[in-house]
């Protein structure tokens, strides 16, 4: 029996939850559900697959119940927040993955969350210049409020009003990496869901949970360098990476090396916080070992890539 | 090499917080801390274990913030809260133990929270009669609305106002069981937190989530015997089991057999809501087959009581 092909995939956020969509958790249910649709075929064309999801709307909207009732019951920090959207997501994605594969008949195949932690750096830059805004607008007068009893970084954003920044460090270590080993040839593991739990090492050999937000495509390229998995496999909203985005010359990519990637991204082909990380993230694990490739493409188009009909590979 | 003695830890919800503390994560982690101290001396002393929590005061804070910020932001169903409140929970129990077992030298030894569903039959009795308030108060008129609107059964909490009762039915299946199976022997899995995500057959193969609570030790009962394990070992404030508890004439119980603990359920010696759903998983477990016991005691005795100097053995 030849080896099956081990494959990471990173799962956008668009893929749970529309973004103009109500927001509720019936909502993100059936997105989930059509989503794992895509996903099952991927099992079924003979991946082994471990899933790492975003979480940005989800743990968004759990930092603004909990800030809005602020008066009424006590504000949950960031990282439990982010474990919080780890089961939220976790449960909905394990249920309608265990449907979608059961109508292709492997009911057998046993689907299961993990709530993990993702250890990052305390040295990391990152957190001299925190930038990702998470939870409600806030007065300045609030803002400066919050800044000086709970230490958030608070900044004006764009005249919309102030609302806190975290960092956004690089994952270093997955903490509950060995159960996720030993389970994922014979499962599917829903790990690092959100880029991970942010933890810092606690000095004593152990972690401790920190206000900041990995992004869960380099949380993904992470895994699958720590997993030798064989295909990191990052799925967005378009079927190809392109040159000049959107613009009349847009030139959509089947292919690029490593050398070319850090050109483009060199150029600025890429925005921040959208194209940017998930580039960055394939070349990080394309460079890794010999023979591991990435791909960007789109849900739908997850089977056709894999078989090389489509889709950006990015390798060295 | 003599086979480890299997224990599944039912761990009460004041093990997690305290009933009069703030309700903060920051309180909560530091109490689960001290918690897992005892949990890792289980482990130590040679014992191999897998945790089932309640989330009574956690699920309601999560319910309660939801509901409360309903104009801001959607609220949450409530298998969703019972999902997240699993990725809290268990996030700081699996921190907290990973701390304890290094200090003990077992850094090796991998913990884990399994996001994890437990199935009830939708034609389970206590449908037809629910009884277990959840989430705020409510004044009568807003209590009716969201009866029509919602579907929500209320009732009048002496006196108090309003509130959302959901139904309490006997766990039948844990859907993730195979994952805790392949784990446990390897692992500390933490499993069925809060009793499990309520959720039913959906008809055709799956599940649907529900609102339910299910009781933790009945949860702790079924995997026990689910796993075949050997003890089923059941925490709570009390040292142990007693007969007229908090009267003149309180008798401390070592030991009941089956029979025995059955004549005092039906003499009314246990309270709903209390001892009497623990000594009843206490008893499903210990006639399930041969050699099995349950015990139950506090925290600080587990050691001891497993070792047969403390705590009330429950055994046929």
């Amino acid at each position: 029996m030849s080896k099956a092909v081990k494959v990471i995939v990173a799962l956008g956020g668009n893929a749970l939850q529309e973004s103009k969509g109500p927001g509720t958790a019936e909502a993100q249910l059936e997105v989930a559900k059509r989503t794992c649709e895509y996903i099952a075929d991927i099992n079924a064309a003979g991946y082994e697959i471990a899933i790492v999801h975003g979480n940005g709307p989800q743990v968004g909207r759990i930092i603004l119940a909990s800030e809005t009732a602020k008066n009424t019951t006590p504000v949950m920090p960031f990282d439990v927040c982010s474990a919080m959207s780890q089961g939220y997501i976790g449960y909905h994605v394990q249920q309608a993955l265990q449907d979608a594969l059961r109508k292709r008949g492997r009911a057998d195949l046993p689907v299961v969350t993990l709530i993990t932690q993702v250890a990052v750096d305390p040295e990391d830059p990152a957190f001299q210049n925190p930038t990702k805004p998470i939870g409600p607008f806030y007065s300045e007068e609030e803002a400066k409020e919050l800044a000086k009893t709970k230490g958030y970084t608070v900044k004006e954003d764009a005249g919309r009003g102030w609302r806190r920044v975290v960092a956004s460090p690089i994952p270093k270590k997955i903490v509950e990496l060995d159960t996720v080993k030993r389970l994922w040839d014979s499962s599917i593991v829903i790990t690092c869901g959100g880029g991970g739990i942010p933890v810092v090492p606690n000095g004593e050999g152990g972690y401790d949970g920190t206000a900041a937000v990995i992004d869960k495509d380099f949380a993904a390229s992470l895994l699958a360098r720590s997993l030798d998995a064989d295909i990191l496999l990052i799925l967005t909203e378009v079927e190809k990476v392109s040159l000049n985005f959107r613009k009349p010359d847009q030139k959509d990519l089947d292919h690029m090396t490593v050398e070319e990637a850090r050109n483009f991204i060199e150029e600025g082909h890429f925005a921040p916080g959208s194209m940017l990380p998930k580039v960055k993230a394939a070349v990080d694990f394309a460079v890794s070992a010999p023979g591991r490739k990435a791909i960007i493409t789109s849900l739908y188009k997850a089977v056709d890539a894999l078989q090389g009909k489509t889709g950006t590979v990015i390798e060295a």
